[in-house]
């Protein structure tokens, strides 16, 4: 059995139960890492501590999304590199997580929620196909959409019961400035921005999920600060509510933007810095937007800004000769 | 005038009025099949009979709606294949059936029906090509863009009447468990299920829909009805309210995906049975979905459901190997 | 310097600063005549008179956006011949006024409105690059969307107040009958309905518009008029309230199409205007239908009416050999 150690995983050759255990263990850490796209298994274990420290509860949601997320796309035999990269366990993991969020867990729930896990690696299947036009990556979309049809449909479902976390369905109306934003207020900003991404709302996981992006990525996890930055200082100056800023929930779209931007790999340069800037003030603005359209049925705006923002600008990078790195020129043939 | 029996239809050689008039005749019968997918007159006869026996308003309705669908695409020159296949009649046949259901019918109401129908035509031309590079159909999605289209217009428009039977526009609020499920709701809900693909609520009606499957092709019917049953129990375990059982409801979208599924052709065993499952499940799921979401505009759902799930469900399919029938091994060449 | 005078415009060779100043205002207004899609700066400039006419306030907007917009995309070096053409500069123009209309202009509101001006401009290029598979332009698209999200925004963001023109968020509710149409309703909508392209309720505004339009094409001046009038006929007949009517609230849309249509270039013959006239019928339906739709958000339909419909027709009609000019026959070669 021979074992690589690397810096980004454990991966084991070889075809026996334990080696097969071990590379599953490494592809649904690498699932969880995914969620901050980071192909990182260490990332994947400190986000899993962030939120067991937070609540057991979601602990076990994530691995059971994780799992059975990254199993479905194995019985249905996706090509083993992608799931091997945790790409069939990230939205999973959300949706698990999100669901137990939103609904009261009982037994019924728990089949719904494994229901919808399924249906995100298929989902994810369809996002790569649907994508495939324009090499762009379907995000977290699968966990979105999949999550909010799940959410929606529990009108129709007597047997479900919304948890008092669910937004209430009600017409939007125009907001006033509420509370008086402190220096308590930007570091639990700062930190609740980061623990948002998988629905927590503490400061002591948010440092573990920054870490854990620390341990992947230098440039990653300076990204993902400045997008928490970015989301809680334009919320604030645009006068949004004291006790939203503080709970980090206009921050957790523009972190995300922020780490995706910086995994794009545009020329390096001012230029690039504003552009990924503007997506993150973009993804604060979207997370605005997008509550405000699904108030009326009632539902939350979840990863739905970050996606949309980072297809935006990714796409319209293409157009954009200032952020593209000059290509080297040919060497002439000797 | 050499005819042509075939277990599909009549096809007629010649350009004499009564060859042309066999013809469209063949294409709009056709074109009423296609409504569940199946590309033959004694099918779409049979749905048309099933029509009448419930509502002499809704089989005209059907018959004025093919015949414009197919007309306007004649007028414009497409392909004569796809005319000829019933392509240009579903999605009209539906539209003039929904917006007579919805709309008290008058001489401006059916004018406003018989410019929805021309427009299914286009928009089927539209999605013909905006699908192109993913080689997947249009489905219903005409008649269910342009009949929400031309639906939600009539909120402006004085001289339109709703029916009743139009859901009013409110906010979602949770579901209920309401009324008792017996073994009548069973009997009901799984033959309404089939019925109401045309809006009937009608148990002889789905009766002779089914017969018009079975008469297609066994396995669509075996299918159908097995998409019924998955709506009629998924939403029975969920805790949908008992009248939308018995009237199907939960169902139409089911029985359209079970059909669909069989009919993309995946490799034969288990996996690709329980993948066409879990998408009659997901249609249920969906049915609730998009309902609640048109809920605070007060619209119906459509068969956009199964219009999405089988988009997904198709595309999704191409990276699971599980499910691909295997190329033939390339035979040496002597 | 060489200064070369063109029907469409005033393009100076050289890199002096009085050169690029010259170029640069070319583009600008270009940028304003892409609105109603000329590429041609003499209307460009009557449509800016015409809406400093009626208000400083939106001329200034418009300026600001056109600026800004195609700044941006000079920084981020767009290619330079889309840059020259206008096309990164319209979307900015409308998105300009629209915001000043519907938010109070403060400085905050003057940043948000930039901030989001410098958006357009990415989304055109994103838009560029997403509808690169079907050959068709983004038309007003990044404008639309721009918009509807920094106003719907605008609903968490305490600092920001809206104008009572923006429409409150409610439930929709069916249309009565509403005042009676007279020959002075006609002549109001008629000229209103071109003026409302840029949200302008003035016929003398509506006047400059369709000269400018004249100075350009003067087939694009009788279909917009054309286009105007089937906006008026429809809703008037389908029994929208007069005031509508009067405002041109429902012309603008057809207005746009009709153009549009004009410029794809369908074979001439009755089939390619019955062709467009059902487009600018659509047009108004679909602009009533958005108006439902974004009611319990409390959002304006804007111009995605036009986008949704000449998208579709566009597509469409390449189904439709009716409306394809034919192509040369090849000659034999010598």
């Amino acid at each position: 059995m021979a074992t690589r150690f690397s810096s980004t995983g454990l991966v084991v050759d070889g075809n026996g139960p334990a080696q097969v255990a071990l590379n599953f263990l490494d592809s649904v850490l690498r699932g969880i890492g995914q969620v901050m796209l980071q192909n990182n298994p260490y990332a994947g274990l400190l986000f899993l501590a962030g939120i067991f420290y937070n609540s057991r509860l979601f602990g076990i949601a994530v691995l059971i999304g994780t799992v059975v997320g990254t199993l479905t796309a194995m019985l249905l035999r996706v090509a083993p590199s992608k799931v091997r990269d945790g790409l069939f366990g990230f939205n999973g993991a959300l949706a698990a997580i999100a669901l137990t969020y939103f609904f009261e867990p009982n037994a019924l729930a728990w089949g719904y929620t494994i229901c919808a896990v399924a249906m995100t690696s298929i989902l994810m299947a369809t996002m790569m196909q649907w994508l495939e036009p324009w090499k762009i990556s379907p995000l977290t979309a699968p966990f979105v959409i999949t999550t909010l049809c799940f959410l929606l449909a529990g009108a129709s479902f007597g047997r479900l019961h919304p948890t008092h976390l669910l937004p209430a369905a009600e017409l939007p109306k125009a907001a006033i400035v509420e509370g008086v934003v402190g220096l308590s207020t930007i570091g639990h900003g700062l930190l609740n921005g980061v623990a948002q991404v998988f629905f927590q709302d503490n400061i002591i996981t948010g440092a573990l999920f920054a870490i854990g992006l620390l341990i992947s990525s230098r440039r990653a996890f300076t990204f993902a600060l400045c997008g928490s930055l970015v989301g809680l200082l334009v919320s604030w100056g645009m006068g949004a509510p004291e006790p939203s800023i503080r709970a980090g929930v206009f921050g957790f779209n523009s972190v995300l933007t922020a780490i995706a931007m910086e995994s794009v790999g545009f020329a390096s340069g001012g230029a690039s810095q504003i552009y990924a800037l503007l997506a993150a003030i973009a993804a604060t603005v979207v997370y605005a937007t997008i509550s405000t359209i699904l108030q009326p049925v009632g539902m939350p705006a979840l990863t739905l800004p970050f996606v949309l923002v980072v297809w935006v600008f990714a796409l319209g990078a293409r157009e954009f000769r200032k952020l593209q790195i000059p290509k080297p020129e040919p060497q002439p043939e000797e």
